[in-house]
């Protein structure tokens, strides 16, 4: 390849078409710029960063092979499509990329025609896929689609119900098994294991290998016998085999494990199965980070990094140490504190234990922390068992990836009222992760179930409380906490803790004009801009921190309703049936008639941006706040 | 046996505690009188039939070995548990199975403590029992926990999630397998197709069995060298086929397939493994519906098959014919109407073809319909991946079970806008089947999530209506078609379909006193207690059929907020959050301050019972309504 090093191959590649006009010779250095090209890129626009080093001889073999964006290639999850992103029409403006008005953070179709389907939660890709390929078997289509999916992702329950229903209609979908032995943090579980011993198989798939290659060089062999042979080949390995191998015996034809950085040897390998019949998996063995050490070396470290020096891998800590911390340290370090002084405490997370702050308890108490894999339904359900013999689960869970709970939070926890402490970390807006990731349903969906107690807190002291509170033996039931992505409010955090009165908010202020209730740490930028505009326009502001959805505190709402002719509800959540309709339906049950504006998420998926553009997108940044009170009071 | 003919053992069982009194050799009796007992209670008092039938053995096995109820035996679903609940201290009360007030339709806690957790939806059990594992082994507890799980089940993802996690904590979990190739209707997927060819080892195992039986007899063997030899052989096993088997290969040790019909077999195998020590699972086969010629004949047709002769089989049919068709019959009958007209159409259902009409397509248009097994997550996010490639899914899921596919929904469809028609079979309450079937929480989950389309039919033909409008071309997005299980209103539905306009309500009656909005078929009671009403008291009531709760009818809404200074909002589902809530927004919103009555469900899980006895208890049958809208009168 040495003689092409000097010509830049990368800057010429505008769209796949592009790319497929190379010789396949030339392959290796377009990975080789394209991985450089992340590597720069990601330094300094920060953004998902080891996973899609990891696919860059998959997607450059993928868009060479295959026929894009005719023929369909379905990312799992999406943080590992920026190699895609680029190679599909999106070089240059890969440098907005997760910025608001910018690239997403994720494929999307409204971006591309390249991106075949939302992306952003785990183990859609093979049903999204499944249906694809079915459909284009049912319209007489030639269109060939491809799912791409991780080992990580496997441990989601949704793609084994895909992959179970891969064999059970006509079509031909290739699916693509990425293993690399990660998630986001390690892959956990049986079926790690069991991919694991698959590697046994490998001698002879290598031995296969190498004679074929032999034969092509002495002609024996084209690509048509290639495919013939490897057809005959894996008949003959199924009938041997039917039992080794869970996918043969769910009748998935198995290729592999491959090498996933070998970028000639994967076209080979996608020429030869692409137009066989039916459904088959390729399983190829990647590193997370590839080609870059500090990542190889830390994967997890380097899933997001953040900014880094792309020279050393050193990572640019942007962060004010005078800041107070996030609420995910404040968290677990919380946690941490209260199982040293509860035995019957338990942590459990599906796959984020160091993005949720779980990781700070498993450093001690390791036993006592149960990282489950991507799935939130049986962290959910499994809590469920441990609370009926004695525990007391902290179940973690992203408020978005929470809605895959949902039946889970409903069937097996509430209807047996099991006390559970289910803490829903990046609830509200979580900015450039956009819109699949926002936590904007959780307490609209979950207000109208029975007997749930539902808070938020307005601040790390509240969180602690709250935490402190919900472990209490006389508490009883599913205790949920929902709190933001992000930095809190003050370095002094580490109070002491104490109990709150469940169903009980606190008067922050009084006033006489109008009223602000607010839920959650929007409570801050509510007192700042009350403040604001008090001192701007004599206004006279009373503030209430609900703290707790459900049960709602009514003491304060018949005061409210009782004294006030114009109250503000806000929260970090749809306007659509959480606090502002909460505190609606009580006003009209009760026969009080203030007018109440609702400030929280409107009746669309929220882009993706900064916290603080999206804030203000949504009117619940402290100017719109400022502004509502304002409107409000001139309105008496 | 024949000399214990005579004396009857079941009347003096009324606890485990006198079955595990028994010798060995009285089990078979015992099974036999079980199985008969059923039979007779069921052919009178309907309930679920052929899965209980097909565990007596399992079931009198497991409370005969296991130190019930100290030790926790999880049923999934607990379709299954009638013979459980007979041994159990219920025998006599099984009587009263499904009654209001009565014993609850699947075990519950809260009616015994042999009764380990909510059951009901399928696919928990393993992740349950994980929990309870998981507690005795952090406890220090000597207890034993055994999931029982259907093939069927298997299929769902949350079973999956349990079992790749199972062999990740240390617990020493048992779960037996329960394959009897069926879940309501027959069993789909590859996994089903793996779990065949497991039969292949059979031999293998047969031969061993007879060989111990042999060492028993000869007094080589006991219990305790059984064990080891059980576990030497396990680890032979275990090296050899690693690979063979993919639980194996998951690190839980495996056994079987044994005959799920031999008692004393079982008791011997489930001797010998429980202590065991490390997850465990016991492969067995049964017959749905074993020991009733008529049930194994037609396994689906006897899950739940209503009052029967016992002596024939035959089915009582107590449906009057002249009675409205079900809901189910004129979804089936009509989506096959739309499917011969519009080629784009198919059908899904996670494994209810049956139950909410798709057999009706199946039968004619069996390539357009797919059963994708108990998955209605994997349901929604394969819809997506057709409607994406130009397929129109009409997919079919029970409201409660559609919980499961919360996020799918969201995620899947709504942020990317696809076309479609997602119909919610047995929303609201559903009678026997009781507070996990349910569908109360739809309307009020479903009404944040931006883009979707939300409309219930008042009757048939506005079923049919909305599912021809659903499939317009010019119809975009997701469209959500809610509707009851049971009997219609009209037996000449078959009217010509017509296209309704998309968030619009109608008029059914006008009034002067007080405006009743209803959403759904509790209209139609809504419309005889208003006869009544006026009739009575000589009150003047409005009516509308809002017929979508989103976009909800604004035009409807400003009249009732300028005219009405009572109105009452009635639906089927909980009263937070739905249209009652919709309805009082808006009223705040735009500055009308009409009193609103909120008719649905209460703030509680509504038990089981009869339709009409639930709906008094809730407050949404007739007289109840009409009392509302005295009362409203009354304040006027």
């Amino acid at each position: 390849m040495e003689e092409n090093e000097s010509k830049s191959l990368l800057p010429n590649i505008n769209l796949p078409d592009d790319l497929r006009r190379l010789p396949l010779e030339e392959l290796p250095q377009v990975c080789e710029e394209l991985r450089q090209y992340l590597i720069q890129q990601l330094a300094d626009n920060p953004g998902h960063f080891a996973s899609s080093l990891g696919v860059v001889e998959l997607t450059v073999a993928l868009h060479y092979v295959f026929n894009t964006p005719e023929d369909r290639i379905v990312w799992d999850v999406g943080h590992q499509a920026y190699a895609h992103k680029i190679l599909t029409g999106r070089r240059e403006a890969f440098k907005t990329n997760r910025k608001f008005g910018g690239l997403r953070p994720f494929p999307s179709p409204e971006e591309s025609e390249y991106d075949t389907c939302t992306c952003g939660h785990a183990s859609n890709s093979i049903s999204i896929a499944l249906g694809m390929a079915v459909a284009a078997h049912r319209t007489g289509s030639e269109r060939q689609v491809v799912a791409v999916i991780g080992d990580g992702s496997m441990s989601g329950g949704l793609a084994f119900e895909g992959l179970n229903n891969v064999s059970s209609t006509d079509n031909d979908l290739l699916v693509i098994l990425n293993d690399n032995n990660m998630s986001i943090d390690s892959s956990v579980g049986g079926f790690k294991e069991y991919l694991h011993q698959l590697h046994t198989s490998k001698a002879y798939n290598d031995l296969r290998h190498a004679l074929a290659k032999q034969c092509y060089r002495w002609g024996i062999l084209n690509d048509e016998r290639a495919k013939q042979l490897l057809r005959f080949n894996n008949s003959v390995k199924s009938l041997l085999n039917r039992q080794h191998n869970m996918f043969e015996g769910m009748n998935i034809r198995y290729f592999g494990p491959n090498n996933g950085h070998d970028v000639i040897g994967l076209v080979h390998t996608l020429r030869q199965i692409k137009d066989m019949k039916g459904p088959k998996m390729l399983h190829i063995h990647t590193v997370k980070g590839k080609g870059y050490a500090p990542a190889e070396k830390d994967p997890a470290l380097f899933h997001a990094p953040g900014r880094f020096c792309p020279e050393t891998g050193e990572r640019i800590d942007e962060e004010d140490p005078s800041l107070p911390p996030h609420y995910q340290t404040v968290f677990g370090e919380t946690l941490l504190e209260l199982a040293r002084g509860n035995e019957r405490i338990v942590a459990v997370t599906p796959a984020m234990p160091s993005g949720c702050g779980i990781n700070i308890v498993q450093a001690e108490l390791p036993d006592r922390c149960f990282d489950v894999g991507i799935a939130e339904g049986h962290a959910v359900t499994f809590s469920a068992g441990m609370a009926k013999d004695g525990l007391l689960p902290f179940c973690n869970i992203y408020s978005s990836f929470a809605q895959r709970a949902y039946d889970n939070i409903i069937h097996d926890l509430a209807i047996s009222r099991l006390h559970v402490v289910l803490c829903l970390d990046r609830a509200g807006l979580v900015g450039e992760d956009g819109p699949t990731h926002h936590g904007a349903f959780d307490l609209a969906a979950l207000r109208p179930i029975p007997g749930l107690t539902i808070a938020s807190p307005m601040d790390e002291r509240e969180l602690r409380n709250l935490m402190y509170t919900a472990q209490l033996p006389e508490t009883e039931g599913v205790f949920v906490i929902r709190y933001p992505r992000g930095t809190g409010t003050s370095s002094s955090w580490r109070t002491p803790m104490q109990a709150l009165p469940i169903g009980k908010g606190r008067q922050l202020k009084d006033g006489k004009d109008v009223c602000l209730l607010s839920l959650g740490p929007l409570g801050n930028d509510a007192a700042q801009a009350i403040r604001e505009a008090e001192s701007q326009a004599g206004v006279s502001v009373a503030h209430f921190d609900m703290r707790f959805l459900r049960p709602i505190d009514e003491g304060i709402l018949h005061t409210v309703g009782k004294r006030f002719r114009q109250v503000i509800t806000l929260e970090d959540g749809v306007r659509t049936g959480g606090l502002g309709s909460a505190v609606i339906e009580f006003m009209a049950e009760h026969g009080y008639n203030p007018k109440v504006t609702r400030l929280g998420l409107p009746d669309s998926f929220v882009p993706h941006g900064s916290l603080e553009e999206l804030h203000r997108l949504c009117h619940i940044d402290r100017a719109s706040i400022k502004e509502a009170i304002l409107k409000a009071t001139s309105h008496d």
